[in-house]
């Protein structure tokens, strides 16, 4: 079954955006997966065709209106639908590589992009959307971090990736930053290549990768290394327990 | 002086993409920032027009050439160009609200957008290249990260906010996350509007709003309560202080 990502947005035209390009663009060419867009400003019923309004209890900006959205959401999602059922928000799950491939290994997704100020909170439980943020930070709307999402996504799909090795050993999945990369020229503005990645050794490159990767990991990310010792067990330590 | 985003990348077309519609777009279209994207590939200097090469020590994926991209940064950004120079990368520093308020308020960024497995390190150090991350997960290329961070940055440019009080007391800002929201109809499916904020009485709405947002937190993010708490004094602390 293919993979089907429907959006309901207020910027239908944003998509397939970014996502219509290189990787992604090229997967939804060929039907590796599929893409819609739709209107919530269709599911308004006044004649100015009304999504948003005042938030009760005063205070600025506006709300999106849960009766309209939940006419969206119905309309593209029906109760049957057995695919998760998305709002992107600053106030929700932080995305990782694990909830992605999470994603990535089921039907599709529904995602609801969020506009203004908020949604109303009745909408988001009364149709059980999963909040999901993308980072610490303000966007303008949920449609980019949407994008961001199904980016993550898509590249896992079986066959979207070029080279099935890449992928398995980069950031995060190894619970570890990146190591770094090296190319051609030997020499750039006096800068040689680590004489290691020239030796032809294979274990010694990979022990050296793996020591840049734990450096870096301990330097930048403190959180990252602490959550990796904690469920890495020491080199020796399957061993002792064999020992017991 | 206005705001000015330089963006490097292999696919300078996804720009503005979703950047020039909504609220950054309109500010785009009224002159208060300004975007380039410029393509790397034209930075090239072999008959093939290559960008990448293979990883030095064997691996899987390419690299992104360390001269050619030097080149691509050198004709964008010169020596004395006083704009931070940014690379997406997973491996970065995380963004959060606070480096967005730093980078908005300065004259503007350059934008290295990373493909393949990587960049070759040496332009990242020859080049002062501050690598930055929107979250720990993998995207295919760095293009849908540098759009989530101008997105986040433009909306706080003055002027590009419809309502200059919108954006003061969302998430984030406060060090916690955003209160339910609400709006009419009063009634949906059976669930009404919390009676509270019907009361006209502001001093209690707040303060309902308030324990609503760290309720929240308290739940969702323990991380972002844990640093909250150790930032603010206790309800009852200054006025000990002066007691001392």
């Amino acid at each position: 079954m293919t993979f089907k990502a429907s959006i309901l947005t207020l910027y239908p035209d944003m998509f397939p955006g970014p996502l219509g390009a290189s990787l992604a663009g090229r997967a939804l060419e060929r039907g590796d997966w599929e893409l819609e867009a739709r209107q919530i400003r269709d599911h308004a019923t006044d004649r100015h065709r009304s999504v948003d309004d005042t938030p009760a209890g005063g205070g600025a900006g506006m709300v999106l209106r849960a009766d309209v959205l939940a006419r969206a959401i119905d309309a593209t999602s029906p109760p049957e639908d057995p695919r998760p059922r998305l709002l992107m928000s600053p106030r929700g799950r932080p995305l990782t590589q694990s909830l992605v491939r999470d994603i990535g290994a089921g039907p599709g997704v529904v995602i609801v992009c969020g506009r203004f100020e908020g949604v109303d909170e009745r909408v988001i439980t009364g149709r059980g959307l999963t909040e999901v943020s993308i980072g610490d930070y303000i966007l303008s709307g949920g449609e980019i971090a949407a994008m961001v999402l199904l980016d993550a996504v898509v590249r896992l799909i079986p066959g979207v990736m070029g080279n099935a090795e890449s992928g398995a050993l980069e950031s995060f999945e190894t619970g570890l930053l990146e190591h770094p990369h090296y190319t051609r020229p030997r020499s750039f503005e006096g800068q040689d290549i680590p004489p290691i990645l020239a030796s032809g050794d294979h274990a010694r490159i990979d022990a050296w990768r793996r020591e840049e990767a734990e450096r870096l990991t301990r330097e930048r990310r403190p959180d990252l290394w602490q959550a990796h010792t904690r469920t890495q067990p020491p080199a020796d330590g399957p061993g002792k327990a064999e020992n017991r």
